[in-house]
């Protein structure tokens, strides 16, 4: 009997090899090692304006995680393809905390998108710009290069597109505090992080200059970190080890007037992360002198000042700051903002895309990563022609074997029914038909079987914002566009309910390969696939290998290396350049 | 008979290890390893404020080659010293042009000024801010840190001071060229290297956007560097092999539209070192495309143009460019001459020192590196004395005995006495005495010992504005305050002429140790001591030995050396960030 569990294995063992990412990932790994590739220093990048005109463009906005790892594996012999992005570079995000103390430098962490094009021969057309307006209706976008208004020729240019590719990313979110963009620091950008580490050695060389009283100096010295996610809490974690192992050294007169602080509006930090990581964090850092504040919500902030109100007791308080740095979720582009009003979709975080990453409301225009959601489609709405498809006698009533027919397709069209059976601990999909009383019943009507059903859509996720999804929404949409046409002969999806066939391809489905949150003094704390929860230091070298398995380049791979190798023997450096 | 190459060879050869540089440099060399020493990580910082108030006040403003190379050998045992800079760095500024390319990535070249003083035990106190104005009569000196002004403390503070030492550098020359301060680049400080950087890769990604016409093109990528000393051709190399090397591969399209010029005025690049690496480094320039304009002077630069001025023909003529970058001599900032003011000293380029590095004019006040310079005594002011010392017998002649007895100290006093016989090939100085038909005179009166010595003052020398000079008088410095009470018990300098005893230093010697023209493609020309000339693939290779072996510390020479590695394998990097 195929069951429900098989189906589950066969379909998560398919189709990629990303299981093997964390062993592979000891080794050095190769799986992202495409831009290795020997280098054709022909001039293959002239030759592509004589490009066949047959050949459908495909435009990409953003070079981030999700646009690059769509570009990696395109097919390029198939598609004209243009790169569009204010960045030149792709950077490597999960290491920028490390990036604000000078653990790992910028340099290190950044792959010129260039590149990556030229190692695949130089096919690709990429420009340094921003972009300013999509207008889905004459399929064209129009861009901005972000350089020096006095240079000859002109920033401004447009390009037509037979599919775009919105890869855009998101910005930081305020949640509409006052002050915040004026007085605070971010961990978005490669040039917020180095931002961070000039800040943090200022307010030290302001914190010793003479004629100051203590006051003034422990006020310069308080860093304020809002938001206990992952990212804010390995930036606390960074700053600590930066001040404690390498800055108390320099400055020893002011080493007992430094203060980190660290705001979280939930009951405790790393609340996306078991709950034995978030006690194990919070015990570390009291430990390590940081303070934590959970529970506190941040209603704005000064530039010296830092106003919070105490949900629970209601008090409002106000604490002095050197420094701030605000890491509380993500926010929409204003240029995304713009699109979403074009094809009616407002009042919405992010721009709806459907399962196969296709934006609701206009066509041949795909999103992903951190500027998209996946809209997933709910069961209930679906549930007579799901019914009707299933029952191929025509009786009114769905036999066991009838289900079983379907559940394969169901189960890849709304994921959420997976998660259900999970969140119910039940063996087999069909242990869903069981009466109150736990006995199988022999075939339900549709009456019984929007019953049986009716509560799987509460077990909808929406996607984290993270680097894992977009890089593997990239690498998904990329297997779409390489595959289309042998899809389109030979559907692979599931079964189209309302009627007859197959979707083309199957919807992204998104697998978590754990995520790690590092805690500083060579601990790390990690949730792994299977509910596995690792912490300590034997988790920081997991983290080491896993991050540097994931490198772009050897190059940034061989840098990273040394970086941490350098900051072992010589410490963090912390001259202002 | 103690000749006066004896003399010479004699006080070459003392005080100093120095001419041992070269060979101990290609072993890596730890002439400069001050900043090695075993770290003590004890607060000895906050102990100094406890510091015994007997102790004299030395206040060293700037950090630069001068100011470094006096706090490294400086006996703070015997002093309180405080420093003030802007920089909370040491920059090996012979790399930076190797920084505008990204061969050496900037922290390669800084070493923090609190890590200098950390390892020798904290009892240095050094404030990163910029100093204002110095006044000589109450001794005081007002400064400033460049921090945020928003942040709670004030930035402005005053210093007092026992002695000063003034190591403030120069700023750049523009010679009052209208737009050079606005439209040009220059090579003088990290940020500088930076953005030169960032610079040369946004004429690049400007170049290649669509919309832009060929000639728009070529213009974006025409770069310009104006001064042949050896900066600007060390510049011009660099971004030769940037370019051709690395840039070319990431940018085919515009290979063919990149244009470097370099404009000199004088007739020649290069022309402080011997002809021929002038000529090799014209041909090699030329045989690189690299247009080499000699004898043409710029009079005014715009945002997109450049007015040259030929001297030969006097025609006028203008060139669109992209980028200038400026790199002709020094000019003096504006507290050296504020200072310079109170002093006495106007019209004046630099501070003048007398030949022991006091500043003239003021009391227990130094100058070093390029803000200074030596106005060495002349032997015809002090003719007289010297008669009148030299003859001891009252006779009114001067036997050739009688002047062997002072020779020794007018070479030390008067070094342009050294530099006269050694143009005029004399083997003796007593030579010197000859009459018009080479016969030995027994003895000269006043009027031919003036008309014997007529000629030498017209070989004084003043130095150049070189790293090698700044390092050198700050070793210098340092050893005299080292050696002051010993010193003043028992000088050890020159005879004073005009009255009984000595010096109690000798004054101030420079050794030129030669000089390197790194020219790009692996090739490099050098001037060394002893007029030995080398060029070519060998003389890069002990470029790279001299300038690893002179690095500030450890940390800094693994630093370069991994950078180098990493250039040959991976090439240089273009993300701007």
């Amino acid at each position: 009997m195929r069951g429900f569990s098989y189906f589950i294995k066969h379909f998560h063992g398919s189709p990629s090899s990303s299981k093997l990412l964390i062993l592979l990932s000891i080794s050095g790994g190769g799986l992202v090692a495409y831009a290795d590739s020997p280098v054709d220093s022909r001039s293959n990048y002239s030759k592509s304006t004589n490009v066949e005109p047959k050949k459908k463009r495909i435009l990409v906005l953003g070079t981030g995680w999700a646009g690059t790892s769509f570009l990696k594996d395109l097919d390029i012999s198939s598609y004209d393809v243009q790169v569009v992005s204010p960045r030149n570079y792709f950077a490597f995000t999960p290491l920028l905390p490390s990036v604000t103390c000078g653990t790992v430098e910028a340099r290190s962490i950044v792959e010129p998108v260039r590149n990556i094009i030229k190692k695949r021969n130089g096919e690709i057309k990429y420009w340094e710009a921003e972009c300013l307006k999509i207008d889905p209706a004459s399929k064209k976008v129009f861009c901005k290069a972000n350089l020096d208004e006095a240079l000859v020729g002109s920033n401004y240019f447009s390009l037509n597109y037979d599919y775009l590719v919105i890869a855009l990313g998101a910005r930081v979110n305020t949640f509409n505090t006052p002050g915040v963009l004026e007085f605070c620091h971010f961990i978005k950008e490669v040039e917020d992080a180095q931002k961070i580490r000039i800040t943090v050695i200022d307010r030290f060389e302001k914190a010793v200059l003479p004629d100051l009283t203590e006051e003034e100096r422990r006020i310069n010295l308080h860093f304020v970190i809002v938001g206990g996610g992952p990212t804010g809490c390995e930036f606390a974690a960074e700053l600590h080890d930066f001040i404690y192992e390498d800055l108390v050294k320099l400055y020893p007169s002011v080493k007992d007037l430094i203060k980190i602080t660290l705001i979280q509006s939930g009951d405790h930090i790393l609340n996306t992360f078991d709950e034995r990581i978030s006690t194990f964090a919070e015990q570390k850092f009291r430990r390590d002198g940081i303070e934590v504040l959970t529970g506190c919500r941040v209603l704005s902030v000064t530039e010296s000042s830092i106003n919070i109100k105490h949900k629970s007791t209601k008090e409002l308080s106000s604490v002095s700051h050197g420094m701030v740095v605000w890491s509380t979720g993500v926010g929409t582009r204003p240029v995304v903002m713009d699109f979403m009003e074009k094809v009616g979709q407002t009042d919405r975080r992010a721009l709806a895309t459907d399962e196969w990453l296709r934006v609701k409301g206009c066509e041949d225009v795909y999103a992903l990563g951190d500027c998209a959601t996946i809209d997933q489609r709910k069961i209930m709405e679906d549930i007579s022609s799901i019914f009707k498809a299933a029952d191929v006698d025509n009786s009114g009533t769905l036999t066991i074997e009838e289900f079983r027919q379907v559940m394969e397709d169901m189960i890849i069209r709304y994921p959420q029914l997976d998660l259900y059976c999970k969140s119910k601990h039940l063996l087999e999909l069909t242990d869903i038909f069981k009466d109150s009383k736990g006995n199988v019943r022999a075939e339900v009507d549709l009456k019984g079987f929007r019953r049986a059903l009716a509560h799987v859509d509460s077990q909808t996720k929406s996607l984290p914002a993270t680097a894992q999804v977009a890089a593997q929404q990239g690498a998904y949409l990329s297997r779409c566009f390489n595959r289309w046409d042998r899809c389109k002969s030979n559907p692979e999806g599931p079964l189209l309910f309302d009627k007859s066939g197959r979707h083309e391809f199957r919807p992204f489905l998104y697998k978590h390969l754990g995520q790690f949150a590092p805690l500083g003094g060579e601990q790390a704390a990690a949730e792994l696939p299977g509910d596995w929860v690792s912490m300590g230091r034997s988790t920081q070298w997991l983290w080491y290998s896993v991050y540097l398995s994931k490198q772009v380049s050897w190059r940034t791979r061989v840098l990273v290396v040394s970086d941490w190798t350098r900051r072992y023997v010589f410490g963090r450096d912390s001259s202002r350049v």
